[in-house]
């Protein structure tokens, strides 16, 4: 039996000066966390008791699907890392340090390489696979931006899963698993999520999905098909792209001066008022304008390239979608400096005439998918003042490639469906990867097929956030009095509150009832501090959020006790000899 | 249920390279651990197992114990630990690294500066005391030597408890619940121990003591009375130091030549062979040379001190005491530069004349408790091949206090009783210190008492080797052939070994018996791999060391199988239909 007399916990009537978010604020007031370390929190007892409930569900869904656990340190050597070039890809976002032998070493952000690594040592044949193992282990990361306390820390605990198969087929099976392995667990979890197609990263590999929990203050944006068809992260978003036209019979492109444009909504204004420079079949809108943005790219090894994107001119480019297509390498916008070093571009009015890297530039032009053969452009004619109109792709100009790059707006149509897409936070609670041989062929994971040949082992990685998880349990649960847990992860099930006056009959009433809750198979959390007023007692009880809240108060002189319900607030009155009965039931139902 | 079939394991028939100690070779070869770093193991799904039940046992015996657990991070900022000094104090030991902000971190070796923070924000009151909490949590050493696989890594999990109480016997009444708790937590666990007198080292405080496991490839050496009456780490073991003697009337000092002495025994004939020199009561012996060593001190703000310890000349004076009791301070041999930069040392013939802080080489001066006022010495002349030769201590020399330094020997005699003592080796399970107010003084830990007056707080902190605890587990409990682990921490607690051909009715009736040992709550590891010899299999089962195995083979026929007691090697066949009942009885037993 938890009891509040003796419990190491302080609740808070304020909220803490750097707590951003609902859950960081509630789990800080409740004497759940405190802050140890610049996005490093320590557990107070209520805290740890809900962070291990959490980990206890991972682990039983991960084992029911019949993945092992095994267990790495956090403190790894750099060879492994180095090989598959993410000791450099990582990063500022890798704590690096070294040992008494000066050593290079690193805390580990995710374990692909180690866990390779020690399947090669074990394994040799076909016959070996499928494996899949896991392990639920505290990672590093040095975030730039260490915020909301439990959602994005430096050090927290992930459960990372590695499945290895002999071939393609194998992985996809193995995927499944653990798709359904996190549908399962996150279920159990009470987590709402939304499974959204998503961008790989730095990790590398195929194809990925994220679960995102929808919560408004998550750094993530996804998009959702209003039809049900599609969700994506942002980053990972496919345009639906038109089909190419023939170019053929379209009017030549003209070069004209366009003063007094400085919008993209005044330059389409121009267009359309002038008779030569109208559009035949309806009128110019920013969407046919092409806005062609430079930025300079950093590579992993500090090399630097400048990149041209073309987008539609009605959206702007989004620079984490660019950045989730090209990593590693990390984009940035271009400096004066920048464009001083390229004359041939005129900022403002940059063509593709001299994009491309068989251009006078020798600049890579990646475009928007939407940019199809046949389709008509207003754009930069190199000059300034003046634009291009009807300059057609496929004819007139071809990009090196397509990148997607642009915007997502809210109302863009689905690409399965093409009903209207709509936008929403997350946060990331699971990721799942199908990695392919990125990691196998960099360390040499092979094992013998059922004819004896040589073959590199197909790997996927997924990882869940169980500290993370807890922060956004709480964001997902809490009123404007507190924390209210779901009954899976509560700290308690019933929050027996004394209400009485000193020496009063409430006390001994109350524990009482308490042990026979425990007797029947209830956790407890006994209010039995003296000196302490009922409404802050109330108040606690709020704040704590265990889903039950059990009052014994005056109505014990007419033999019964109050039971309140966290989450609506509903009370009942229930008599004193069924009220343990009463709670078994109301316990059972959730 | 575990079958070998799926299982990620291999199992290796030779012993690897870098095993140094049984206890490493066996958990390597049974597929228990892998090297994945140096210092740093991982635990395969074996090794999990074993390791989560040792962890398991120490948190219940915690939490019987009203301690309360929490959680702090691994990586910590460096302020706290500058302001105990720590940061410098632990110098190699410790992991530092910087994050992308160029801040000072450290993987923390333990967390006292922490808990105290944390109580020091949550209370105020001495009504809050006494207060125990812990966290099982893993810790960094950077060890010179990480050695003998878990037994000393530099990556592992430690229990570590903090008690917190308003005065002394407030914390001496923790002191006792701890070493109370650690007894029914060693006990549980299997593991033979002695509890032994320590140094706090590195740690501060006043008292403490160490639970040593009697392990011959430990690193810690120590002496237990063979009357039972004391017990102590040897780098702490209590001279039993004679009483101090009147100085009046004994002979003067007589200074000698004493050629061709290369050795005390050389040294102590000669003395014993001259009549002018003989010692009128009895012979002179080595214990009656006085040996002057002088060291050099590393202080860990770098500074260095030259320091001289006289122990008796029948000994050596042993470092690692005196690093003991030094600490932090690190001392190394005198070198030729060290002798030629004070040439009032005459190596090999140092006398206490020109040792001393008032003496004219200023070097501090240390004795052995044995070198009491009115004994009498051999000692160096401070001249190249002569000695002094009846040097009455606190008549003729004065050291400037007294050291812990001489070599502890076989036999020496118990300081509380007087019967001869013995020397073990020993490996440290467990560690309870009283830290004081060391660390409350230093980070300003106070609350108000009931006079509401400003108390300081004292501490004790209490440590457990969880990872280390599963070696030594296996050290003490392996023969020739394998593991043999007690069954409170075995991996499982029937191995079945389908002992047939393929095929074979064996296999089915494995199946079933294993299915209805786990339905009458056993744990079982079912051997059911095709394709591999009875042989092989019975020698794994050996080497994994779980303590009861169950062989469904031949017998079969005729109803028959074989339940083998791992450690005693005892057979018997058992009649199908009973051996269920048979096997839940014996794993009751234990």
């Amino acid at each position: 039996m938890l009891r509040m007399s003796t419990l190491f916990l302080r609740t808070l009537r304020e909220d803490p000066a750097d707590a951003e978010v609902p859950s960081h604020r509630l789990l800080v007031r409740g004497g759940y966390i405190r802050r140890a370390a610049p996005g490093g929190f320590t557990w107070l007892p209520l805290g740890w008791i809900v962070y291990r409930k959490v980990e206890a569900i991972v682990r039983e869904e991960m084992d029911r699907a019949g993945f092992q656990e095994v267990h790495f340190p956090a403190m790894l050597p750099r060879e492994p890392y180095e090989a598959t070039g993410r000791w450099t890809e990582y990063g500022p976002n890798l704590f690096r340090l070294k040992d008494r032998r000066d050593n290079d070493m690193l805390l580990a952000p995710t374990h692909e390489e180690m866990f390779t690594l020690l399947v090669k040592d074990l394994y040799s044949s076909y016959k070996d696979l499928p494996l899949s193992i896991y392990q639920i282990q505290t990672k590093y990361r040095d975030e730039a931006r260490p915020r909301a306390g439990l959602l994005r820390g430096r050090e927290f605990v992930m459960k990372d899963s590695y499945s290895f198969d002999i071939d393609a087929d194998g992985l996809q099976a193995s995927y499944d698993r653990h798709r359904d392995a996190y549908i399962a667990t996150f279920d159990r979890l009470g987590i709402d999520y939304e499974i959204v197609s998503a961008m790989s990263g730095a990790m590398g590999g195929s194809a990925s999905e994220e679960f995102l929990a929808p919560i408004e203050v998550g750094e993530d944006t996804f998009v959702r098909c209003t039809a049900g068809d599609y969700a994506a992260n942002t980053e990972a978003v496919e345009v639906a792209a038109p089909e190419a036209q023939p170019t053929d019979g379209l009017p030549d492109a003209v070069v004209a001066d366009t003063p007094d444009t400085p919008t993209i909504a005044t330059l389409v204004d121009l267009l359309n008022g002038r008779d030569d420079l109208r559009r035949e079949d309806r009128d110019w809108t920013a969407a046919d304008t092409l806005k062609n943005v430079v930025m300079m790219l950093e590579h992993p090894d500090g090399t630097r390239e400048p990149l041209a994107v073309g987008v539609p001119g009605d959206r702007d480019v989004d620079l984490k979608r660019v950045e989730a297509q090209l990593a590693p390498a990390v984009p940035s916008p271009f400096t004066e400096a920048d464009f001083a070093a390229h004359p041939s571009l005129v900022k403002g009015y940059i063509g593709p005439e001299v994009l491309g890297e068989e251009s006078a530039s020798g600049i890579r032009f990646l475009v928007d998918p939407r940019i199809v053969d046949g389709t008509r452009w207003v754009t930069g004619a190199n000059e300034p003042g003046r634009h291009v109109v009807g300059l057609v792709a496929g004819r007139d100009f071809t990009a090196d490639g397509t990148i997607e790059a642009a915007e997502v707006h809210e109302g863009d149509p689905c690409p399965r469906c093409g009903s209207p897409m709509e936008i929403a936070r997350g946060v990331e609670i699971g990721h799942i990867f199908q990695l392919g041989t990125k990691y196998a062929e960099a360390l040499d994971l092979t094992v013998l097929d059922e004819n004896g040949k040589t073959r590199t082992v197909t790997m996927g990685s997924y990882g869940i956030g169980v500290s993370r998880a807890v922060a956004v349990l709480a964001e997902a649960n809490h009123d404007d009095d507190g924390l209210v847990w779901p009954r899976a992860v509560a700290p308690a099930d019933v929050h027996v509150v004394v209400a009485g006056k000193k020496n009063g009959p409430q006390g001994p009433a109350a524990e009482t009832l308490a042990t026979e809750l425990e007797a029947a198979g209830l956790e407890v959390l006994l209010d039995d501090r003296v000196g302490v007023s009922p409404g802050v007692k109330f108040n606690d009880a709020e704040l704590l959020g265990v889903p039950t809240i059990l009052v014994v108060g005056r109505g014990l002189d007419s033999g019964v006790v109050e039971v309140k319900d966290r989450r609506t607030g509903e009370r009942e009155d229930v008599a004193l000899d069924v009220v343990v009965d009463r709670l078994v039931e109301v316990c059972a139902a959730g």
